[in-house]
């Protein structure tokens, strides 16, 4: 048995507490979570990013879903902990479960801030239907944890007009417009990426996202942020000049509880904590952060800047092609995909990226076709002189935020590969091409993409594409495309012009083989007349698209005249930045088709 | 000025009534009303579908929408009513011009019956704010309208389980099984088509819809049918064998009160007036009601009898279209849009068609290209060799309800009517060959029709096609196809195995010409792989498509051998109901092309 799993036992019996829950989040429901914050893994173990553990006295469980279930096995053999297996038959939810366990009279502890608002809201209701007693409070990880790596504290910065196109000023007196037009006396943000937007602020505490770990309170349009002392140093003159009030980090809940009882208060609870729900006196108003929308719509000076930033990740890509498709042919070549993938980002970094995006995507073959496949150096594959590399990968530049996937062809592949990969060209197309009226959601456009495949029964079973935040998430709401609702996603919202959305189709074959091509497109104005105002969207990724593995026989007229004019642009955009031997070897691969 | 606004302004003198609201509706949220609903026609002399009457001591208003103005600006001129021009800019809403032109202490009057429940609930609540007095009891044309036609009481009649395939016993088990898992006491009915689905009954108390003016109250699973005498007395004993209590249509709001103040009442307040949702003593529960999902999922019995209803419908339009053509080929042919509609409604009731469906739109050139139009005899255009005429109309035959639209060329037709047509049909076709995953609705279909036309900068402006009814409502919830939410018209469910969905683009060049091209959609499960349940649609109107005005170099092949296989079924399907003569005619309309 773990020794976490006793101290935590211990912890418990000590303070009264019969079950304990712990899932994996930080404070400000991000996506990504520092170390500081990673309880769970520590915890039991196991090193998925996605998992709940519930402890009593008895038993010890954990809960993750499908993509994780083997690696799970594996880390939980001799640790205590029984396995939950998300989804599959008659095992339980983590509700279900602490419903039907806990006996009248328990105490159930968990920390309020690290658990969703919603996930709290449903064991408020179990605790009181059954007489249970909920304790929000208790981190038994301060006490447990000895080398707990300590909290993310990383200097913020300041991310200038010339970036951001809109001073903090306008934003404020904008929010606090929003905020009242909705009735409320005060506003709270804990989403890290709507403080960064509205202040205009970065930093560097969340694995791969450039924000700080901050709160927020607007409270009759004046703006409190709640920060550590050492990450706000850099920009607490600014942030004060434009009347932000700055607070520590810590005294964020109890200033929370002395807002006015009367006053109306407006909380997207999908980005809050429960622990911030339940310690704001007055009424809340649920309704999403104003921030989210206005945040998604990019101005001129953002989408200018974009686009420069893509120019030069196009650069970093189609370096990293030509190098790749060079080293393949050499026979003492012997690249793994992770080595590859640390390649990638050297180019990426020579173009001045300051970090990855997120974590590079890079699988050969049938490594391809597991969507959550990360490469490791002591087991990535060998890449050989044939089948194909996905590459999906990105970078934060001063100039914003990239996300891009090509699948490269390293040697002979097979016909249906070819078909896959020509397929899944047609879908990305037809979707980047569509002329819509306003009023379209990705749910109206997404089957410009899926129809392809959905003719032929096949499909990709994850949505098509997500919004993109600027120098902040790679996965931006309220933005995407995807065929069916999915409410917690938050992506269903109407194409504004100045969004920008990734278009990723593809195609995973298990055991086989994957495809994925992936560009981002910005929505702009088409032409307004009496029908009402078109829309349309700019492809903004520069990176050739591999014809080895595209069969021009099942490509339209349209569709390889959209082919061959993108091509087009991506050598006249990218060949500037090219020596002499890359940008003949780009002249050929962007060379124009005809039938 | 008219006396009738005179009597009612006599009326609401006697009875303390400072503002009289006077819609358009009956008692159950129809869609068409009946003669005896038709008080706002009386009131105001506007003939139009669509308006509501506000008076008061000084003035007298009249609200309708754009398709209405010209008709209704003449319709008013000397009544003393003012038209006010819905969506017209500075034009201020029903709602909005009560709250503004009421003082403090007034007492307003509408009919809780014709008065939809959410009008209701704005109105109450404007009244609360403003110190108003709201009485929804007076019905002034029970007093001011001498000669007001008599209630509609037809005879209603059993649909026999060979038409509708599922017992009322059944029904009446699985509606009680709803309610009670959404915990509720009692269900509430007040729309006819869910109540004649239910029960298995069909009346003929609206125009064109075979529905009996009645309510129902499920009460612990007990229902109680609340109709006229005279209309239920053929079903009566049927009904009580099966333990449906009658009693008198007048009785209900009576009974409606005696509910116990404790019961949870499940109501589907789109669906209600706002004299049920005021009478009801207990919380009511606003969700859909059960049988409106279920009801447009027809069975194995409802689809074969459709399929039936559509051949004999397929074989009189065609029998038509030969039939004009050939008129319309001679020298002295004196045809109407008029008298054209009225011969093809002779020959839909040659095939057994029981009624129409609804008015027959028949539309010559440039009245087609409004949506709205209606040929009346006195007026209808002449048609003459040249041009198109669409036409849109439907039937009622014992095995269900039609719907359907050609467009047919008269003689020669300029180029761009030929483009447009042809686009039209690409349209029609390609939302028609749909393959798509379980989960998709209308919403996520929608571009499959519209796009061909959005590429081109064209709309047609409306849904792309609706729900149809069994023997009941040609417009029926909850499913259709849109590329934007319209919550009011509550038609964007997910796609089911068996509901039955027009695809009807077009398109409507004012001053010019219009096209429609309509058939029906059985949904229906296609393959079940890896990736999930695979739906598809099979058309099941009979009836060809004018080839004259189609240019197949705009096809793509998977679109000219889906028109191929479509036109081969239309001549299998059709061709042994006709003569010699048009059976000729059918080979060569549907004749195969090739390129």
């Amino acid at each position: 048995m773990r020794t976490q799993l006793i101290a935590i036992r211990d912890y418990m019996r000590r303070n009264g507490i019969d079950l304990c829950y712990v899932p994996t989040a930080d404070y400000h429901a991000s996506e990504y979570v520092g170390d500081y914050f990673k309880t769970r893994e520590y915890l039991t173990g196991f090193t998925g990013s996605a998992g709940t553990a519930v402890v009593t006295a008895d038993r010890a469980l954990l809960w993750t879903d499908g993509r994780y279930f083997i690696q799970a096995e594996k880390e939980l053999a001799g640790s205590g902990f029984e396995l939950c297996r998300m989804g599959v038959k008659d095992v339980p939810t983590v509700e279900k479960f602490i419903e039907s366990e806990a006996k009248e009279g328990w105490t159930i502890s968990l920390d309020g801030r690290v658990t969703d608002a919603a996930t709290g809201e449903k064991l408020s209701k179990i605790a009181e239907k059954n007489h249970l007693t909920l304790r929000t409070d208790p981190d038994p990880f301060a006490e447990i944890w000895p080398d707990r790596p300590s909290i993310s504290k990383v200097s913020a910065w300041e991310l200038g007009l010339e970036y951001c196109g809109e001073s903090r000023a306008d934003k404020i007196k904008w929010l606090a417009e929003e905020v009242e037009k909705k009735e409320c006396g005060a506003h709270v943000i804990a989403a890290l990426d709507d403080i960064g937007w509205l202040l205009n602020i970065r930093g560097g505490d969340v694995t791969h996202v450039p924000v700080m770990l901050a709160y927020l309170i607007m409270e009759n349009g004046k703006v409190t942020l709640y920060a550590m002392d050492e990450a706000v140093a850099p920009v607490r003159a600014a942030l004060e000049a434009d009347g932000v009030s700055i607070r520590p980090y810590d005294a964020f809940y109890e200033d929370l509880a002395k807002l006015p009882a009367d006053m109306k208060v407006l909380v997207d609870k999908r980005r809050s904590n429960y622990q911030i729900i339940s310690r704001i006196p007055g009424e809340i108003k649920d309704e999403n952060n104003p921030c989210v929308l206005r945040k998604s719509i990019k101005n001129e000076t953002e989408l200018k800047n974009t686009v420069a930033a893509h120019v030069k990740d196009g650069v970093a890509l189609t370096k990293f092609m030509y190098w790749l498709k060079k080293e393949i042919g050499n026979p003492d070549c012997d690249l793994t995909e992770a080595t590859a993938a640390d390649r990638l980002e050297e180019f990426r970094r020579e173009q001045g990226a300051m970090d990855v995006s997120f974590d590079t995507i890079s699988a050969y073959n049938a490594n391809a076709a597991m969507m959550h496949y990360e490469a490791e150096h002591e087991t990535a594959a060998k890449l050989e002189a044939q089948g194909m590399l996905l590459v999906d990968s990105g970078g934060h530049y001063m100039e914003g935020t990239t996300d891009v996937t090509r699948t490269i062809v390293l040697g002979p592949i097979p016909d249906e590969w070819k078909f896959h990969y020509t397929m899944v060209c047609k879908s990305m197309i037809n979707l980047a091409k569509a002329k819509f009226l306003y009023g379209c959601s990705g749910l109206s456009l997404d089957i410009l993409a899926r129809g392809p495949l959905w003719d032929l029964g096949l499909d990709y079973r994850c949505g098509t594409g997500h919004g993109v935040g600027y120098l902040l998430n790679i996965h931006e709401a309220p933005n995407g495309f995807r065929y069916k609702s999915v409410p917690e996603r938050h992506d269903g919202c109407m194409f504004e012009e100045g969004m920008i959305t990734t278009d990723e189709p593809g195609l995973y074959i298990e055991g086989s083989h994957g495809i994925r091509i992936e560009n981002e497109l910005i929505c702009r104005k088409g032409q307004e007349n009496e029908y009402g105002q078109f829309m349309e969207f700019e492809i903004i990724t520069y990176a050739p698209i591999d014809l080895e593995a595209l069969d021009f026989d099942l490509f339209t007229d349209a569709e390889l005249k959209y082919l061959n004019d993108y091509h087009k642009m991506v050598y006249d955009t990218i060949s500037p930045y090219l020596n002499q031997e890359e940008c003949e070897w780009l002249r050929n691969e962007t060379r124009q088709i005809s039938r």
